[in-house]
Order: structure tokens, then C-alpha cells, then sequence
């Protein structure tokens, strides 16, 4: 009997649909592998020019900037979403509304090695990147046209990627995101109601109960949600509250590496290095969110597609099981502990 | 300069990014086109005995259930993601919520024939698949458990269809979706505002102003709406207001059709056959939403790849204005009149 499961913040239905469950191994998606380094590739070392002026880039040799001798290279996006200057100029149209599309869209080159994927790249270079996705939050926040900064990464074509050398992208928009508002408010609900924080209770449950959990560090969990929309959805949360993901502590950073790595490995493992997406949900910036929204990071490999009644009813038909990813997930050996 | 619109109805912003426009022929997608008739398709004349028995057919030679002479045909899908039999049994785990997975999963099989797309067929063919649509609804609406039933259509690989033999889908869900919830919701608090139908309002400023205007007939507007989540997204909405699609008159469902095949052949030229979905958007069953909801039909073609951005925030990039979509397809000849 498949199994309608309920989203404890958002109230998003999904469907659990087990009658169609496959094996990790029975997915017939994109396997991503990067080729080796491309000349015309602007991310690439000696290609510094390719690219707009840099924003921020590690280096630990003295080179100058837009050269090369950088482990992290943070650039405005050639293909800008958003347009950077101006004022956001709200206008109505009769019954429409619209504003001008005022933002920043940024790419954060996450290693100048062009055939290394992120799972390759060790614990210290992953929280390099981790840094400056922080880097680039706190620098950000500071203008007050942005309301939200969502920074995700795409990894495969089929997860929307259009260049191979693996990257990190952010984008700072003057509204909230309707996701983010939703969990937002659903969060705001349950703390009105309980005066607890709703992600700490899923934490407190998950670890209690065991079957979800991945894996676990002293300062992370990660997990398979209760309602994921896409099979070998997997969440990673910071166990201690807190809703900004750029206010933490040191040691935090190096945790989530940990975290971060560890799961790349596993699901390279499981589903034969599968496209993917990683989203880092954190709060809205100007909002007072402290007491109940909780940051996240979270990672959805693309399995399968998404169709005619996804895009008309924004409920989800997810074959697998999260307790049987989890277990998948948990047993498969990662080269490098949790 | 790139511009944020809002969904009136849902409050959804979009990104209309015109930077990164493209023309409609700019667009690398798949084109379907289907192929002879292939011996183990189960939708194919002959083979009825290789779907579970049908629901529904409409046959004009007198002939019998599950044998040929069918020229519509509706079967249960031989890999349902929802069980018809059995009760819901809400239940809470903790902090988690769930139910059985009840609920309807069909298959309306559009024509016998296996080389025919959708556009393909006579404005009298699609016409019979709409009546087959509605005679489903007629019947689950009967069921109480059921408060949904979306109808959708995948046309081609990237738009989800796992068989190429063309036909639509029918789930009947024990919950409103979503998306539907945020429709009705919005539309809701429009009307208590203004004790007006905003789709009605709609359709009046879109009927003034012309320019995402697409094509008319005496009963449909077919349009480009105003913040649309997916380049050359189309709308066909009936200009009487009403809620659900299953209630209107005879000349309604004739006049659909004609929308229909005129859409459809005017993507075909444009677009070069792309991959689509086809959503029927109406109204909740068991709810009364009469003053307030008004059906539809969304097409919307399969262009684009959906990433990091969207899946982490509900926000979309659109690289086509809605007025430039309108305008190409209004001037695209359709080899049928709207």
C-alpha cells in the first residue's frame, strides 16, 4: 500500500509510492564523471581572464587578483539572472504586479582543478568553499535591497549544470523565496503553539528513532527526511540551533566538511556518481527567525523526472522508502568517516 | 534590465530574465515525433489484453469491452502510485503525519492509432478525449474519499512519458494538492476583497491590453500568463465563469478541442514538436468554490532544465517574456483556426 506522508513544516503532502520502488542501482540516470581539463574552460587555472573581475578568491602564494595561485575563486556570473545596480521601482499593473529584477548572481569556482568533483576534493578544501559561501553571505547581507541569499550548487546536466569544472552559485534577491516563506511561517506556526523549535523536535525524534539517520558528527546530523519530494533526498542540519548558516562557529564549518564529504562519497557509492543538486537553506535576511527557523543543507540527486503532475499539483510521487535510502546510505562505506 | 513579476493568484515571483532570452528556435530541446506502430505496445489496437481491464470506451461499431474498435479508451495504470481499496486510517508518529496512499491512477488512451501525436488528431478526436476526461470526473467525484482528481498529460522523454503511444492521466487524490490549495486560497482572499472572480478580472485586463493574447474563440482565451514559471507556459481559459472543468455545456468541450489542436499545432510550429505537459487545473471536489475558482488548461513545454535555484527556492528564471511568447505563437499559422 503506498503511503501519503505530511512535510511537519511545510504541510506538503508526498507520495510514497512503494509498488514502483527500484534498488539504488535501478535508476538509469546521468552518471557524471568530469573530463579531463578543457582549454577554453573559464574556471580552469591561467583563464582568470575568462571570467568578470573576481569578488573573492583564496590564495596562499601572494598572487594578485585574476591571476593565478587561488584554491577558491568567487565571480560575478558572466549570465547574470539579476542585474546588480538600480532600485527595485515596484510597480502595479492593474491587477499585476512587478518590480525590477534587482540582485546578484554569483559563481563560486569551488577548485581550480577541472576534473576533480567536489567528492574529490579533501575535508580542507570543502570547507574552503564552505567559507566562502560565509564570505560572501556576510558581505552581502549588508545591502538592504536583498532579502534573501540562496546559494546552490548543479551538478550534472541533468541537474541543470552548463559547465562541467565543478562550481557553487549564489543568487541575493530582494524577496523571499516562496519555499523559504513557507517554511518560515510553517516553523513560526508550531513555535506560537509549542514554543519549541520544529527542526530541534525532528532532530530529537530522528535521533530517537534511528531509522532515517545517516550519519552523525558532534556537530551534524544527516538524515533522510520524513516526506522528501525525490528519492535519496538527504538533509544535512546542525544539531545546535540557529538560523543563520553564516553565524556559527568555527568548528562548525569544519564539521559540515566533514558532513558534506562523507555524503557525496556515499551516494557516488550507492546511485554510480549521480547529477545532483545541493541547496543551503538558511534564514531570510531582515526577518527576526531566531527562536524557530533552523538552517539546513540539503542535497537531492536527480533520479528521476519530474512530470505533467509534479508541475500541476506540486505533490511528489517518490518510489523509494526514506528509511530503506537511509539504510542504503548508512551502510554504504565512505572513504572518509561522518 | 531583468524584471520580477507576481502570480496574482498565488503570489508567486518569477524571474523573467530577458539577458538570457533566446529566440524560440534557440532552444535545444528534444523534439518528439512517434514512430510506426511498435508490436508490444500496450495503448496499441489489438493488444487490449495487455492493460488491466478498461473503465471506459467509447466504441461505435457495437463491439465489446477490451477488444478493438475503441477509439477512446480508459484503463487503470498497470503501475498505479496510489491503491484504489481501502480507508485513509490518518495517523501521527510523533511529530509526523500520514495516511494510506487511496486514490485513482488512470490512463486515458487518446487514439488507437500509434503514429498519431496529440496534434495530430481531428478537433472531433480531441473533443472525445475531453468528454472521456469528464466522464471520469463525473464518476470519482462520486467517490467521498477523494478530494482532488488532477488530470495531466506527458508528451515526450523530458516531460516524463514513459511510453510514447499518446495518452493522458488521471489521479484522484485524497487531499487537495498544494498548488490547487494556494490557487484556491488566493483566489479566496481576492474575492472577499473585492467580490470578483480574479481570473475573470484577469481575463478582462488581458482581453484590453491584447499583448499576451494568443488566440480567442467564442468560449476560450488562450494566453500567455503574466509571471509564468516556464518559457512559453499557455493558458486556455474559458471566458464563463466556472469552477470545474466537468460542468460546463456541450459547445464548451467543442470549443476546447478547437483551443487545443489550435495550441497545440501553433508549439509544434514554434517550437519544433517539443516535449509538453498538459495540466487541467479545477476546481477542489467537496469544497465550494463557485464565486471564486475558475478552471483551466496549462500547457507548458519542456525547454528548459529546472535546477538548484528552483528546487531550493520555488522561484523561477524564465529566459522568454510572456508578451514575446504570445506574439510568436499568435503569428505562428495554425493549421486550424481557435
Amino acid at each position: 500500500m503506498p503511503e501519503l506522508r505530511k512535510d511537519p513544516v511545510t504541510g506538503r503532502w508526498v507520495i510514497i509510492s512503494t509498488a514502483r520502488a527500484k534498488r539504488p542501482n535501478d535508476f538509469r540516470a546521468e552518471t557524471v564523471r568530469p573530463r579531463a581539463s578543457s582549454p577554453n574552460c573559464p574556471f580552469c587555472l591561467g583563464n582568470e581572464d575568462r571570467t568578470p573581475p573576481e569578488i573573492l578568491a583564496y590564495r596562499s602564494n601572494g598572487s594578485g587578483p585574476n591571476t593565478d595561485g587561488w584554491s577558491v575563486r568567487v565571480v560575478p556570473n558572466k549570465f547574470p539572472a539579476l542585474g546588480i545596480e538600480g532600485e527595485l521601482d515596484r510597480q502595479g499593473e492593474g491587477v499585476f504586479d512587478k518590480m525590477n529584477g534587482i540582485g546578484a548572481h554569483e559563481v563560486i569556482i569551488e577548485t581550480p582543478e577541472h576534473d576533480k568533483t567536489m567528492s574529490e576534493l579533501s575535508e580542507k578544501r570543502i570547507e574552503d568553499v564552505l567559507w566562502a559561501f560565509r564570505d560572501r553571505m556576510l558581505d552581502l547581507r549588508k545591502d538592504t535591497r536583498f532579502r534573501y541569499v540562496l546559494i546552490f550548487k548543479n551538478h550534472g546536466e541533468s541537474a541543470g549544470a552548463s559547465l562541467e569544472h565543478t562550481h557553487s552559485q549564489l543568487i541575493a534577491l530582494p524577496i523571499v523565496p516562496k519555499r523559504i516563506r513557507e517554511e518560515v511561517d510553517g516553523a513560526r506556526q508550531y513555535y506560537q503553539f509549542k514554543e519549541r523549535c520544529i527542526y530541534c523536535d525532528i532532530l530529537r525524534q530522528e535521533l530517537d528513532s534511528k531509522v532515517r539517520i545517516i550519519a552523525e558528527n558532534p556537530d551534524f546530523v544527516t538524515l533522510s527526511p520524513y516526506a522528501p519530494r525525490f528519492p535519496f533526498e538527504t538533509w544535512i542540519l546542525p544539531k545546535r540551533h540557529e538560523c543563520f548558516f553564516e553565524n556559527s562557529p568555527t568548528h562548525v564549518y569544519e564539521n559540515m566538511a566533514r558532513a558534506l564529504k562523507s555524503v557525496l562519497l556515499k551516494m557516488d557509492q550507492v546511485l554510480e556518481y549521480p547529477a545532483f543538486n545541493l541547496v543551503l537553506q538558511s534564514a531570510p535576511l531582515q526577518e527576526n527567525t531566531h527562536d524557530f527557523f533552523h538552517w539546513r543543507l540539503e542535497y537531492m540527486p536527480r533520479l528521476v523526472k519530474v512530470a505533467g503532475f509534479e508541475w500541476g499539483s506540486e505533490f511528489y510521487i517518490n518510489p523509494v522508502l526514506p528509511e530503506d535510502a537511509a539504510k542504503h546510505l548508512r551502510e554504504a562505506e565512505a572513504a572518509v568517516p561522518a
